[in-house]
Parts: structure tokens; C-alpha cells; sequence
């Protein structure tokens, strides 16, 4: 261990045969790891013989490599002074000395997205931005707020104003959440526990993304006596990996419930993160013709593309269960844990109908289409809230429902509480904040989305989150687009 | 009195403790004044030491100082040769002496908004141009009109066409009138007597702004003997303020009515009129981190943002009354005014049937959005206006409808009129008229409004305003969008 | 009156009290006439003492002066050696000297426009492109064919196709006739006997303007025996006037019907007609303020504007009447004239009803907003065929209906043909094909107008005009839009 | 045949009366041909003289030259040395060495069709990019499938997908078919024989065009032992030709079904494609002039420009017969040919309806609006699923429906699939994919669909084709769309 390396040395071992990288300082051999990595054989042999800690760094919570590889895959140290030096990329020294404008010059969640994109990488930009195919769910997530009108009532005393609310019983300062949104680290060093240090002042809860870039034990660190954390459970095809996980994240008091993300059994295409890899990479046709014989798949061929990567998104979901199914995974899940569950990713009023029947183990679910990302064209969570008003409304009774995707102003947040959501997910702005001003941006995001939803409650004449109602709204035109046809209420009773 | 100053000395006087400002040549020491200043401590702060005469001329009534500050406060007259010269901002020379081109040559109301842009300040067009969030209501109110088709009828003698009709009973010579928009002597030194002097040729009426820029005495001194004015109130938290300006108000008798404003108990959130702040000032961090401490906010907190200003909308907002209800403020107001009182703000069918259950008191009631300026997605006029014809059309029996937002047109007038509104307000457009031309400007924006309204009239084959009705449009497309939910109207009933 | 003059002796008089002009190389004391034309007295004083030729010919049709000058107004000719020489305006010599395409390499209307435009005066462009306001009918004319879909049906032969059709009983060889548009000579020196010219090769009718550039006698010289005219009345406030042109029309035998045109009793605000007296005008201020002293109104004070003109359209206007009315202008036009009488710019269904009471003197009615060019947001023809079809379907038995406006594909005239109409009017396509190419460009825009009708025809599976019906289109997004209010049949029929 | 011909010697040959052309190095006389030359005689009249193989290659399939020339009319071979050297065209040499991406880094069917566009000439692009007058229905055609959502259920094991259906009962890999688009060697070399061979490896039906440029033989040449195909039949005006190509395809077992196109019996009129002729051609107005004598006629006088040329379009459709009707052709068709039948081109449910009653002669249907390029605003295939499911929707049990157009994502596929459509096609997007890479860039063309089909099933927790149906979309918005008129069923059985 107290060997020092070269770093021409390291450079030879570079195949598949024998595979050495360099992480924080320290020369690793992966050759037997390789074949098991969880985000595939061919993200490492592109860093083989090299310093990778820039490209590890970010994605992995710490711990990671001490659980996967033996003792002694650790080499050695390798000398500093041989390293290649790094050149600046992407932007020019003026630009990198400016930095962000102060977060309070910033006026909206649109301007920090701006200011973010111009701080963060190129990568990061691409796994945040990026939705399936062409972006419709994406945008429409965001439009469909746009066309439902607010009825604000006059003469009201509107001196009082509170935005605090429960979400499964906990008190929270505000109906707003930061949604599971995965490897902030990406975005700034502060990661995930950055989000955390901000949600702190506002009593905001945070669910903590199952691929976080920090450990949970890091992101709840410092979180005030009453702040309240919901852990996301991506269930992995080993399952004993999610057990060791579920027993880990039970231990932290924080964490109040369990979220179990099913609208993403197999990754959404999202090319604006898939053109990652591509970029400033000039392949040869030969080399090209290479990676097409490695393609990875998964048991049953799904397709992962052949396309030398698939940019971060796919990398994170090697392993992910695709085989989950009410009865079984209900079953199993309350076995392995005592947290309250809650399920993300519903998008019919048939599935939020048949959740509510396994109340009280399952304590609320999540109306998202995963920001867009999974299946284009999937329905804004704004239809299936008024879905389920139409066809199915004692779900609202049974269990609490919370929606994600697509909020950006103060007005967003109450139109959907109007609507029965008893609190709203914010992702991307999270992520943007952070990238924006690391944790005084995150802040910024959720002052000027707490602010706007209270002045807009107060334009509206209501005091209190729970007196929002639909007499508040005109969604008339929404009403004119979401579904019409049979309900599957009946077959869906019938299956169980 | 006769002391004469060096504006160098009266510069060291630019702190909370000792804070001295020039105005109109003479010093100020405001040192006591400014923890009571209406618009906030900070924009004076930020003014301390210097003259801030162009700042303050335009905003503040003749009689400001005297009423505000006691006598001693009058420390004596600035050397004027001590006086930084001025220089010219944002306008090249040639520029500056062309001046706008003469008024006539101007066809439509986005002409002279193009013009006046060019004209005034970046301050004054922040102030006028802004609405809430993301516009979507400003825009809204506009283009509504455009979704109504018009139904002409022919062989019908148009050789007579009447514009004139009455308000509350005065005659007024068209159905067009002057919203209560405030601060007109940013846009020019006329101010909101111009306005008066240009309405005097049509026989308009004019509503004056609370926050006016001129004293209602100077506004109304050159009136004709049958101009008709109102005066708008924004209760103050100080009641009694309210109450010493309605009894000088009412011993003016061009005014014939109150304007009770009730859409905006909180400021709106106008981002183009926050970033005036911005503009030009490069904000050190940690000036920036001073600025965040001291955070302006309403007794219960409402959010008047950190970003050091919040444009001259937030100004003028301080002080404005939060806790109006029907029937307590209604009773004070009946009891300290003999005026007949006009509802501002309405935007619900709901409150538009309240409101009527008021009369006589109540005379007339404004459905308006605030130009936008509020609340985002709040509905146009039109919506109000359907929605009251669909749910509580006796409400136009009662009292007289004026509604106001996105007017540009003379079919945009008739539209509004043959849905119910006896008259429509017009803001912005006198604002940018007055920009553009001064009183000349403001002539030409009726003139324009008023041929375009007979014109439409007449090829539609209608001679008097009473005559307009529904049978003269085709308003389905809107029909299909307004609200349709339950109606509040049996909670309204029962809560009296 | 042999008498020669100088140039510089012209221009002295340039006054209302002695005002001179030079017409095709003579000299007239026009100062007698000038309160008295039909145009209004400035557009004469600003050409007062120069040749006025090139403004005059375009737009008067020849033996107007013959007609309006005594014979003594003649004083003799100028010495063309003193006239100024022009200077080429807005065209390079290169543009210049290359000329239009060829025809046959523009394959659709929106080319023949384009290039048009480049070859017509700014003048001519702009009386012709303008539309009332903001262009919302003259768009929507247009966009609401292509929001009706066909249905094409298969395993039809389409071996033959016939185009012809009759209108009123007159065989034409296509189902597409020439709208009434003024001021052909202003497009290209062929004017409208041109248009008739290019009708001729395909027995297409033509409806002469009230305002043609050329006579009625010229524009139908030249005609095939069987070619079909109609023309159009703006009755005049002097009914002498109109009495004495219906007399000289009746005696062409070639012209079939008088077309009274109702839409436009007093004139629509185009403005980028108006704005054609802007251009390259400098106007200072002083002679501004001259300009609007001599206002122009009609008795009751018709808005015509202040501003130094009022564009072609204005002009025109002059002398129209505005007092027509169903009974007595109907009785008077029978009276004065034996031709069959076809009422154009009707555009509810209540009107068209009740012409269709006055069957069989009123033998036909054109759906027609004007081009747009009278009241913006009236409604589209399409507007008024639905209106028709779903109040008073009977109407289309009684006369023939015929549409004008926004006809730019094969496939807008075959839409209109399935809803009702007998035959679809083009007005600016003609004048822009006349622009394009003088005789050949109209014969192109025929051409393709007519191959593409006979192409969608075939495609339908449609032989004969005839067979042409509402199964053939699928018009419900346009249904979805009507005027779905009372209809005012009852009121109509109670008032007869 | 041994003589050698100088270029010069050749090029005298350039008239009606004397007409040579060079191709292969051989030099034709083909004078007496071309006045029966199915593409016209002036596109050969253009080429008199000259080699023209570069422009007859890609076109004609083997053997044409065989068919249609005497022996004797081979007059020798060309001496290469005379021959002018042809200059490159619209491409600089760097962009012609650059060649395309690696296939693999296109991410979707867009981005294969940017880099094709770069690729093809411009007489290609012409063909395959153009559509009907203004391309409405080919936009239509695609927009349409993104205003229907999906409705993804969870909690489904989706380890197993299956993209393997049947077609006419023969088993294919994907509901994805090559569409019948011709002219495959415009776009590459590779030809029809390359879509043939990308369309192995998936499992992919290929419908041969009639218009193919490679003889079926080629085709299906190197097919594997179950690949499906189709033949496209144009009945042509001598049914003899017809007949001995279907006696000729039928011994080509590969072949499974004839498919009989309807929905073009006269060409639609694609202005790109006709643009083609005037590219870089400066017609002389009198050169314009003869082009414009020789107008080219059906029998009928269909419209055939007159504008030199038509694209490669008009030249293909000569000699196809327009008088096909339900009982004669059918009657005829299963005489001559014992191959199941296909209709394609039904566009209301009134056809699909009478088709269904054809069965089981008449085995399946394809909804189509020919890409958009036969009538434009005819209906996408989608209202058509959506019309017959309204009015007869036991047209599903009788035959098999497919569809093409507009077909870009897999959510596309899956929408048409759950519509009723047994499979859809792609007939551009092959073609793009054919002259983005040639076999490389269809294979890339089908893996990316194809994938993304599996993603979007999956999301969706669907396993089986077989199991997709309306339950997993949300159409509501193109139901408010589709036709609401009076079915044309009974006056369809009435007829029969």
C-alpha cells in the first residue's frame, strides 16, 4: 500500500484482461470488479489506465468502493507529478471567474435554470434537462397549469396566511417537497445534504433519491429535530441488496416513510442525456463497429442502446427490478419494513383506486410521470388528479395523494392542492438551484416558490393550505382533454 | 432658511443617523422621517446625500413634504454650481432632439405603446409594462377580445351613430373611460391632469388613481363643468388617513363617485418592474448579503422580496389596508363618504352577486384582473362577464358593470358592451399615450378608440350603445372555456 | 388652347384659390372642381401645380375629366422640355430590367404573391394587401379552410371531371368567379380588361368594381359572346348618379347582374393602406397641425381620419352610401334596373334569410367579410354557410349562395362547394396575378386554381360540381366555433 | 455493335426527329420510343444527346432497356475520352469525404433524416420530402399521434416483451412494415434489395413498390427463407402490362400479397418535387413559351402542369389507370392473380366498410393519405381508425386493418396498435434511413423504432402485441375531431 506509481505504469493496464484506474490519488485494479458493476462493463474500460475521480466522484456516495472491491484491489498511490495536467473545458477563464449573479437578484425558478445551466457541466446539464423522446410530457407537465384559470375572491381579511401543512401526519412548514432527484453532486459539491441544509429553514421535506450521490447517513446529517425525510426505493433484481438498504435507512430517524418509484421498470430514452457520450467523441467507424458487439442488455433484451453509453440515467438503472407486482412486492416490502410506504409514479385512476385499497400499509401515492423522462407522452399528473375526481374521488379519503412534475410558480402549487394533491414534488429546480448557488440557491428556489404561493393564496382570500378547494379554479378546458373512456375499475377489482 | 449648502456637505449625510436629501434645490435633513417612509426606509437610504429630485418629482403630490416633514427639517438651499452635472442616459443625442413623431401619424393603440417605449424611462415603462409572473393574464385579457367574432347586420341606415351613454347616471361622451392607473407623471410632466385636459374633449370619464401623481385638486382644477371624474380609495391600515382624504375628496365636485379597489390586498409579483432595481447596479456579494437583513414585510410576514426594491409597485403598496370585508369595511365606508361607491376588482360571479345585494350603496361594480398585475391566471373580464350572464344575470339589473384589462380596439369596446358592461376602462394605453405625445398623445388614444368604436357600431349596423347586445357576437369559443363547476352562490347567501 | 406653358408657370398654382394640374401633358384649372371631388380636396392640393398624371390614370377610368370639367378648365399644354425629370423610385436597375419569372415556374397563389409584391407600387401593395385592424378576418378567411378536412373516397373513376357550373342560370366554365376588387390599372396597365381578358380562355365570370380603373365598356370589349359579367353598386348619396351608371351598364349586354355590395357602408381601417401617404413623408409638426384642421368628415361625422390621407381605400369611399335599408333601397334598385340583383357581404344567417324572402328580385347573395377589409373579427364565410346549413338550410333554395375570401388552394373552393356554395369569389389573387404577370398572371392564377379543383375533385371521387356535398368534408372543429346563440329569424320576420 | 461513337456525333442527335441517348457507354437511338415512353417525351427530349445515365439509372430497374427497344436501336458504344468531365455539385470536397455519422450515434428518426437530407441530391430529397399542395396532412399525419396520451399502468412484471405478431397470418418480428415508397436508388445505390436486406434482421414485412427502382427478383433476391412480402400494384390503363407483372411476381414465393394503392388515381400535386426542373435552370421566357405548347393530358385533360417537368412524381404516375371501381377491378384482380389482396389508401370508414364486405378476397386494408402527397387535408389515419371504430367497428373482426403515415416513435406505433391497427408502415423514414447510411442506416431506422416500441410497452406494462387496445390511450382530443356527420353506410350497401 505504500507502493507509488507511476502513472505511465497505470496507463498499460487498460483492457478488460487487466484493469487498473486511479481514484483520489489511489491506484485501484478493477479487472474482477468490472463484469459486476451495476453500470456496466464498458463506462469503466473507457476510464481504464487513467485517473477517473472527476467522472467517479459525483455519482457515487462515499463507502462505495470500500463494500465492492476486496483489500488488496487497492495498488497503491500514484505519483501526482506524473499525471497528465487537466485543461479547462468549456469555458473561458473570464466566465469561470464571474461565477453565478447573487441568488437575490434572481426572480424566478426560470432564471435560476438559466443561471445553472451556464454553472454546471455539460453531463449534469444532460441528465437534468433531458425527458423521453421529444419532450411532450415534459413540457406539457409545465403547460397544463398554464391553462387553468384562478377564481380569486375579494373581501376578504388576508393579514393571516399559513403555508404549513402535514404530509403523513408530519408537520411541514410548507406543501412543497423536494423529490427524489438523483445525484446532486452533479450539479454542486453540496449534494444531496446541500438540499437538506436548505429545506432545513423551511421545513421543506426532502425525499432522497435512492441513487443519491451521498450516503443517507451524510444527506440527514444535520437536519433540525423536527425536519422530516422520505427515503426512495428503486427495488434492485437482487433483492437481499434492497433489504441490506431498507434495514440501513430505518435506523435514521429522519427518514419517515419509504418511497417505492414504479413508473420507471425500464429506463425512458432520453437522448438529451444519451448525447452525453457523445459529445467532443469523434469515433472511428471501426471502433463504432466494435461497440456494436458489446451490447448490453437486460435478461430479456431490453434494449439498451448500442450507442457507447446511454449518458448517466442509464448507468444508474442497472439492476432495478422490473418485476414488480402488487400482491408480491406489497407483501414482501411490509415485511422488510416498518415505514410507512408510499407509491410513486401512478398515472391512472385505476392504479391510485387499487393503491388505495392496500391503505393503511400503503400510506399515500405520488401522481408523477417521472418528470417526463419515462414515457413520452404519458399523462401530467394534473389529468390523473381529475381523473380520479371524476371516476374514483373516495381515493382522496383513503390515502393521502401528492403529484410531482411540471411546478415552477407559486400559482402551480395551489391549483394543485385545489385539485387534491395535498402537497407538490419539485426536481429539476432543486437540482437547478443547487447548480445555480450550491445550498443559497436551493434556498432561493424555495423562497421564491413559498412566496408566491402565499401571495397567491392571499389574492385568492384563503388563510389556510387545507381551505383550498375546486371553487378556487377553472380547469374547464383540462376537463375537455382528460380520458372519457370505460373505467378498468371493474377489472382491476376483479384481478384481486 | 437662507443658509446656502455645498451639496459636497449635504453627500456626508448618507447614513440612518444623519441622512439629509436635496429636493427642488432646497436640503432636507429626514433623519426622523424615514423609519415612517410609505415606500420603505431603503429607497431613501439609497438616495441620502444627494438630490433626488428626479426621483422623487414624479411619484409624490404637490403638499407631500409639508404634510410629512415638520419645519426645522429644513435645513436650507444647495449651491446649484456645487451640483454634479447630470448626463444623458440611454439616448443618443439625434435621438433626444427628434422627439416622437407627431401623433397623428400614429394609427393604433401598439403603435403609440411602441412609441412611448422609446420615450420614457426605463423605471416608467418597468412600472407600466409589468404584470404578474409570467403575463399570462395580461396577454390573456387581450387576446380574448380577438377570440369573439362579431355578427354585422346590413341594409340599415348608419348615417346616425351615438357614442354617448351614462355612468351612474352622468352623462358621459363615450363608453370609454380612464382606469385609476397610477404614477402618471413618470410617463410625463402633464401627469394625470393631461389625462384630464385630453379627456375634456371627449367627454370621458376618468377614475384617479389613489396613488396618482398629481393632487386630485390639480387634477381636477381645469375640468369642464359637466367632466365627470371618481376617485379610487385603497383603504389604508390607518383608517383614519382614508378618512381625511375621502373628506377632501368629496369637496371636489367633479368627483361623482369612490372607487374601492379589492383585487390587490397584497402586492402582485411584477418581475419587469422588480428588475428596474437591477438595472445598471452591479451588487458586491456582500452589499447583497446587508441588503438580504433588511427584509421589509407586512405584519403577518407577506413577502415584499429581499432583492433591494421590488420596483415602484411595492412602493406604493405600503401601508395599503390587507383585512377589508364586505360588510364591516362597506359600513365604514358608507358611513365617512356620502359617494356613491364603486366595487373595483371583482372576478367571480360569486362576488359580482354579493356585491349586487349591496346596492343601492353599491353602485356599479369593475370586473378586473388589475391589468394582469395581480395574480397570474386570474380570468379577464369576459370570463366574469359570462359567467355572470350563465349563473346570476339579475346581477345587471341591479347594478351597473364596468369592466377594464387588454381593451386596444373599438370592437374590443363593443364586444364588452354587447355582454353586459356599461363602459370599459382603459389604463395602459392612456399611460403610453401620455408617454408618447403628453396631452396630445392621450387626445389621440380616444380619438383612435372612439373612430374605431363608431366605426364598428356602424358596420354592424347599430346607431345607439343601447342598442348593442348579444345577438352582435359570436363569443362560443369562450363560452367553452369559463368555469363550470358548482356555483358558490347558496355559501354566498348563507354566510350574509 | 393652343397655347403652350411652362412647367414652373404650372407650379405657381398650387393653392385652394388657383390650382392647376398637368394630366397626360395638358394643363386644367381644376380650382372650380376641387370642393367637389369624389376624393376629397387635399389629395388634389398636394399635387397642385405638378403633373398629376401618374397618381391619376391608375384609378381613373377614362372620360372622367370629359365628365367633371367645363371645357374652359382646359387651358393648354405643358412644354415637356420644363417638366422635372422623375427619378426611378425603390428599384435598382438591375431588379428592374429583370422582371417577373415566368409564369408557369410559380406553382401556387402565395409565389404569385410574392412576386407581386416585389413588382407592384408601394401604393398599389398597399391597398391591396391592407385589412381592417389587425388582419384577424383576412387570416382566419384563409386558416379555416385548412381546419376542414376531406374525405376522400376510393374506387371511383375519375376519367372525367367537369368544372363548369352555372351561376344564375349562366353556364361558366368554372365554379370560381372575379370578386368585385377596385383599382386593377394600379397592379399593371393591363387593369381590368385584362382580368377579362384572362376569364375569357376559361369561361370564368367577372364582377366589375364600382370603383374599376377602366370603364365598363372597356373592361368588356373584348369579351367572348358567351362570356358572363356581373357588376358591382356602391349606391351613392346622389341615387342620380347610380340611376345614370345602371342605365350605361344595362346596355352591356355581356354584364348579366348587378351585384349591391352591403358590407361596407362606411369605410374599414386598413392601415397599411393609410400608412401609403407616410411614406417618405417627413411631415414637420407645423404643417401636422394644418392637416388636422381639415378634417373630413361624412354629415354625421363618420371617422375619416386626420391624418393627411386615409390611403386609397378612402378615396374611394367618398360619395357612398350609408343609409340603405331593406324595403326602400330594394324597391328603388328595382325600380331603375331590369338586371337581376345579387346582394354581397352578408354574414349571418338572419340576413340571409330574409334576402332570401326577397327572392326573386334578390336572385343570389355572396357570404363575404370584404376581404377583411371592413370590420375586423367579422366572420368568415365559412362562418355564415354553417350559420345557414344549422338555422335556415331552406335559404339554399331560394337563391344562390355565393362566398368570397380566403380561397387560395383547389381545395378551399371544393370545401366551399361542399357546404353549399354555387360558386367562390377571388379578388386579390386576381389583382396580384395581374401584378405578377399582367394578362398571363391572372390566366396563371387560374390555372392553378382550376387544376388544383379538378385535382381534389378526382381525388374525391367526384365527377360533376354537382355532386360535391357535406359528406365530402369533415367541418367539425368549424362547427364547434358557430354562432350557437338565438337566432334572430323570429325578430327578422316579424319586422318585414 | 462494335462501332465507336464520338460524344460530339452524339449530341447532334437531340431531336424529336433524331433522338440519341447515351447510357451504360452504349449509345441508343431511340426515336421511335419516345412518344410512348411512360415518363413523357420531354424529359427524354431534355437528355437528347447526351449521357444520361445518371439520370435513368436510378429509376429504371434492370431489364427496362430489354423491354422496351428493338435490338437494333443499340447503335455502338460511346468513346469515354469525348465524353465531358462532370463537375461536382452542391457539395464542397470536404463535405463529400466527411461522409455521414456512424449510424449509431443518430438517436432518432429526425436526426437520420437531417443527415440523409445532407446526403441525397436534391432531386431525392425533392421526392421523397414533398407532399401535397401545403404539406397540412403530412404535418397532421404526424402531429396527430402527439395529442393522444398514454396510460401506463404499474405494478406489472414486464421482464417479458414480445414485438412479434402476424400479418395476413404470416409471422413477422415487429408490427413495423416497409411502406410501398418508390424509387429506393435515388437515395443510394443499395436500393429496394438494401431496405431487403436491413428488413432481415427484424423480421420486418417489405411492401415492394411498382415504382421500384430494382426489379422484384433483385428484391427478394437474397430474402431469408421466411422474410415477407408484399407487391404494390398501380393497375395500369393497359391492363395487360398488369397482368403479366402480377403472373411474374407470383413466382416469386417471398411475395405474400398484392397491393392494390387507391388513394392516388391522378397525381397529388407535390410542389418540392416539382421545383426539381427549375433548380439552377433560367428558363428564356421563349423557351418557357414552347414548354408551355407542349402540355401533357390524360385523356381526360387531368392537369398535368405545364411547367417544364412535374418531379419525378408526375414522370412515374404516366400510364396508371384512374378507372378502377369496386366490383369490375376486383372482379378482374382475383381472376388474374391468386395472391391475397390488400387495398391501400381508405380514408373514411364508409370505404373500410364496403372493403370489409370484399373479404376474404379483400384480406386486410391500409388507412392511408399516401403520405400526405396525393390530397392535402385529407384525413390521417388515425381519424380513420377512430371513424370506423365509431361507426362499423366490426370492420376489425372481418379483415385486418394496418395504417402508415406519419409514423416516428415508437409511442406512435403503439397508439395506432391500440387503435386497432394490426401493424403500421414507414415509407419515408426508410428511405431517409436508406440515404442517411444505406443498409446500415434502415437497419439503424428499424432497431430505433423498434426499441422504442419495446420501451414505450413496456412503460405501458403490456407484454404482447395482442394485448395493446384503446384501454391504454387517451384519444379525446382527436375524438372531438373526427367526423360527426351522417354515415355514408346505408347509401355504400345500397349501392353494392
Amino acid at each position: 500500500m505504500a507502493r507509488v506509481l507511476d502513472a505511465a505504469e497505470v496507463a498499460k493496464h487498460n483492457t478488460p484482461e487487466s484493469c487498473w484506474v486511479i481514484l483520489y490519488g489511489k491506484v485501484y485494479d478493477v479487472t474482477e470488479f468490472i463484469s459486476s458493476h451495476p453500470g456496466g462493463v464498458k463506462v469503466i474500460l473507457r476510464l481504464a489506465g487513467t485517473d477517473a475521480t472527476e467522472e467517479y466522484d459525483p455519482i457515487h456516495p462515499p463507502g462505495t468502493l470500500e463494500e465492492n472491491l476486496k483489500p488488496e484491489a487497492l495498488l497503491g498511490t500514484v505519483d501526482p507529478e506524473t499525471l497528465p495536467k487537466p485543461d479547462k473545458q468549456q469555458s473561458s477563464p473570464e466566465e469561470e471567474e464571474q461565477g453565478p449573479p447573487p441568488m437575490e437578484t434572481l426572480f424566478n425558478l426560470d432564471e435560476i435554470e438559466q443561471v445553472a445551466t451556464k454553472q454546471v457541466s455539460r453531463k449534469a446539464w444532460g441528465y437534468y434537462y433531458s425527458a423521453a423522446d421529444d419532450l411532450i410530457s415534459k413540457n406539457f407537465n409545465r403547460e397544463i397549469y398554464r391553462s387553468i384559470l384562478l377564481r380569486p375572491r375579494v373581501f376578504i381579511d388576508v393579514g393571516k396566511c399559513d403555508l404549513s401543512t402535514t404530509i403523513l401526519g408530519h408537520r411541514v412548514g410548507l406543501p412543497i417537497y423536494i423529490s427524489p432527484a438523483a445525484m446532486a453532486r452533479l450539479a454542486h459539491p453540496a449534494g444531496e445534504a446541500g438540499i437538506a441544509a436548505a429545506c432545513r429553514g423551511f421545513g421543506a421535506m426532502q425525499m432522497i433519491s435512492n441513487n443519491a450521490s451521498m450516503s443517507p447517513e451524510q444527506i440527514v446529517e444535520n437536519a433540525a429535530p423536527d425536519q422530516v425525510f422520505g427515503w426512495q426505493l428503486y427495488v434492485q433484481m437482487e433483492r437481499k441488496k434492497s433489504e441490506a438498504m431498507l434495514a440501513r435507512v430505518e435506523k435514521l430517524k429522519a427518514i419517515k416513510c419509504v418511497i417505492l418509484t414504479l413508473d420507471a421498470p425500464v429506463p425512458g430514452k432520453r437522448e438529451d442525456d444519451m448525447r452525453t457520450d457523445n459529445i467532443g467523441k469523434k469515433l472511428p467507424v471501426s471502433s463504432a463497429k466494435v461497440a456494436e458487439k458489446e451490447v448490453e442488455t437486460l435478461p430479456d433484451g431490453t434494449p439498451v442502446p448500442t450507442d457507447g453509453g446511454g449518458g448517466v440515467g442509464k448507468q444508474l438503472f442497472a439492476g432495478t427490478a422490473y418485476d414488480l407486482t402488487w400482491k408480491e412486492t406489497l407483501t414482501w416490502l411490509t415485511k422488510v419494513t416498518k415505514l410507512p410506504i408510499i407509491l410513486k409514479g401512478l398515472q391512472t385512476h385505476e392504479d391510485a383506486y387499487i393503491a388505495s385499497l392496500y391503505a393503511p400499509q400503503v400510506k399515500g401515492i405520488i401522481l408523477s410521470n417521472h418528470g417526463g423522462r419515462a414515457l413520452d407522452t404519458a399523462p401530467p399528473a394534473v389529468h390523473t388528479l381529475l381523473e380520479i375526481r371524476k371516476y374514483c374521488p373516495e381515493v382522496f379519503d383513503k390515502i393521502e395523494v401528492l403529484v410531482d412534475g411540471g411546478i415552477r410558480r407559486g400559482t402551480d402549487v395551489v391549483k394543485a392542492l385545489c385539485l387534491g394533491a395535498r402537497a407538490v414534488g419539485i426536481g429539476r429546480p432543486a437540482l437547478w438551484g443547487l447548480g445555480a448557488g450550491g445550498i443559497a440557491g436551493v434556498e432561493r428556489t424555495l423562497e421564491i416558490l413559498a412566496d408566491e404561493t402565499k401571495t397567491c393564496m392571499q389574492l385568492l382570500g384563503v388563510e389556510k393550505i387545507s381551505d383550498l378547494g375546486p371553487e378556487y379554479i377553472n380547469s374547464r378546458i383540462v376537463e375537455q382533454q382528460i380520458y372519457d373512456g370505460p373505467s378498468g375499475l371493474e377489472k382491476a377489482r376483479a384481478k384481486l
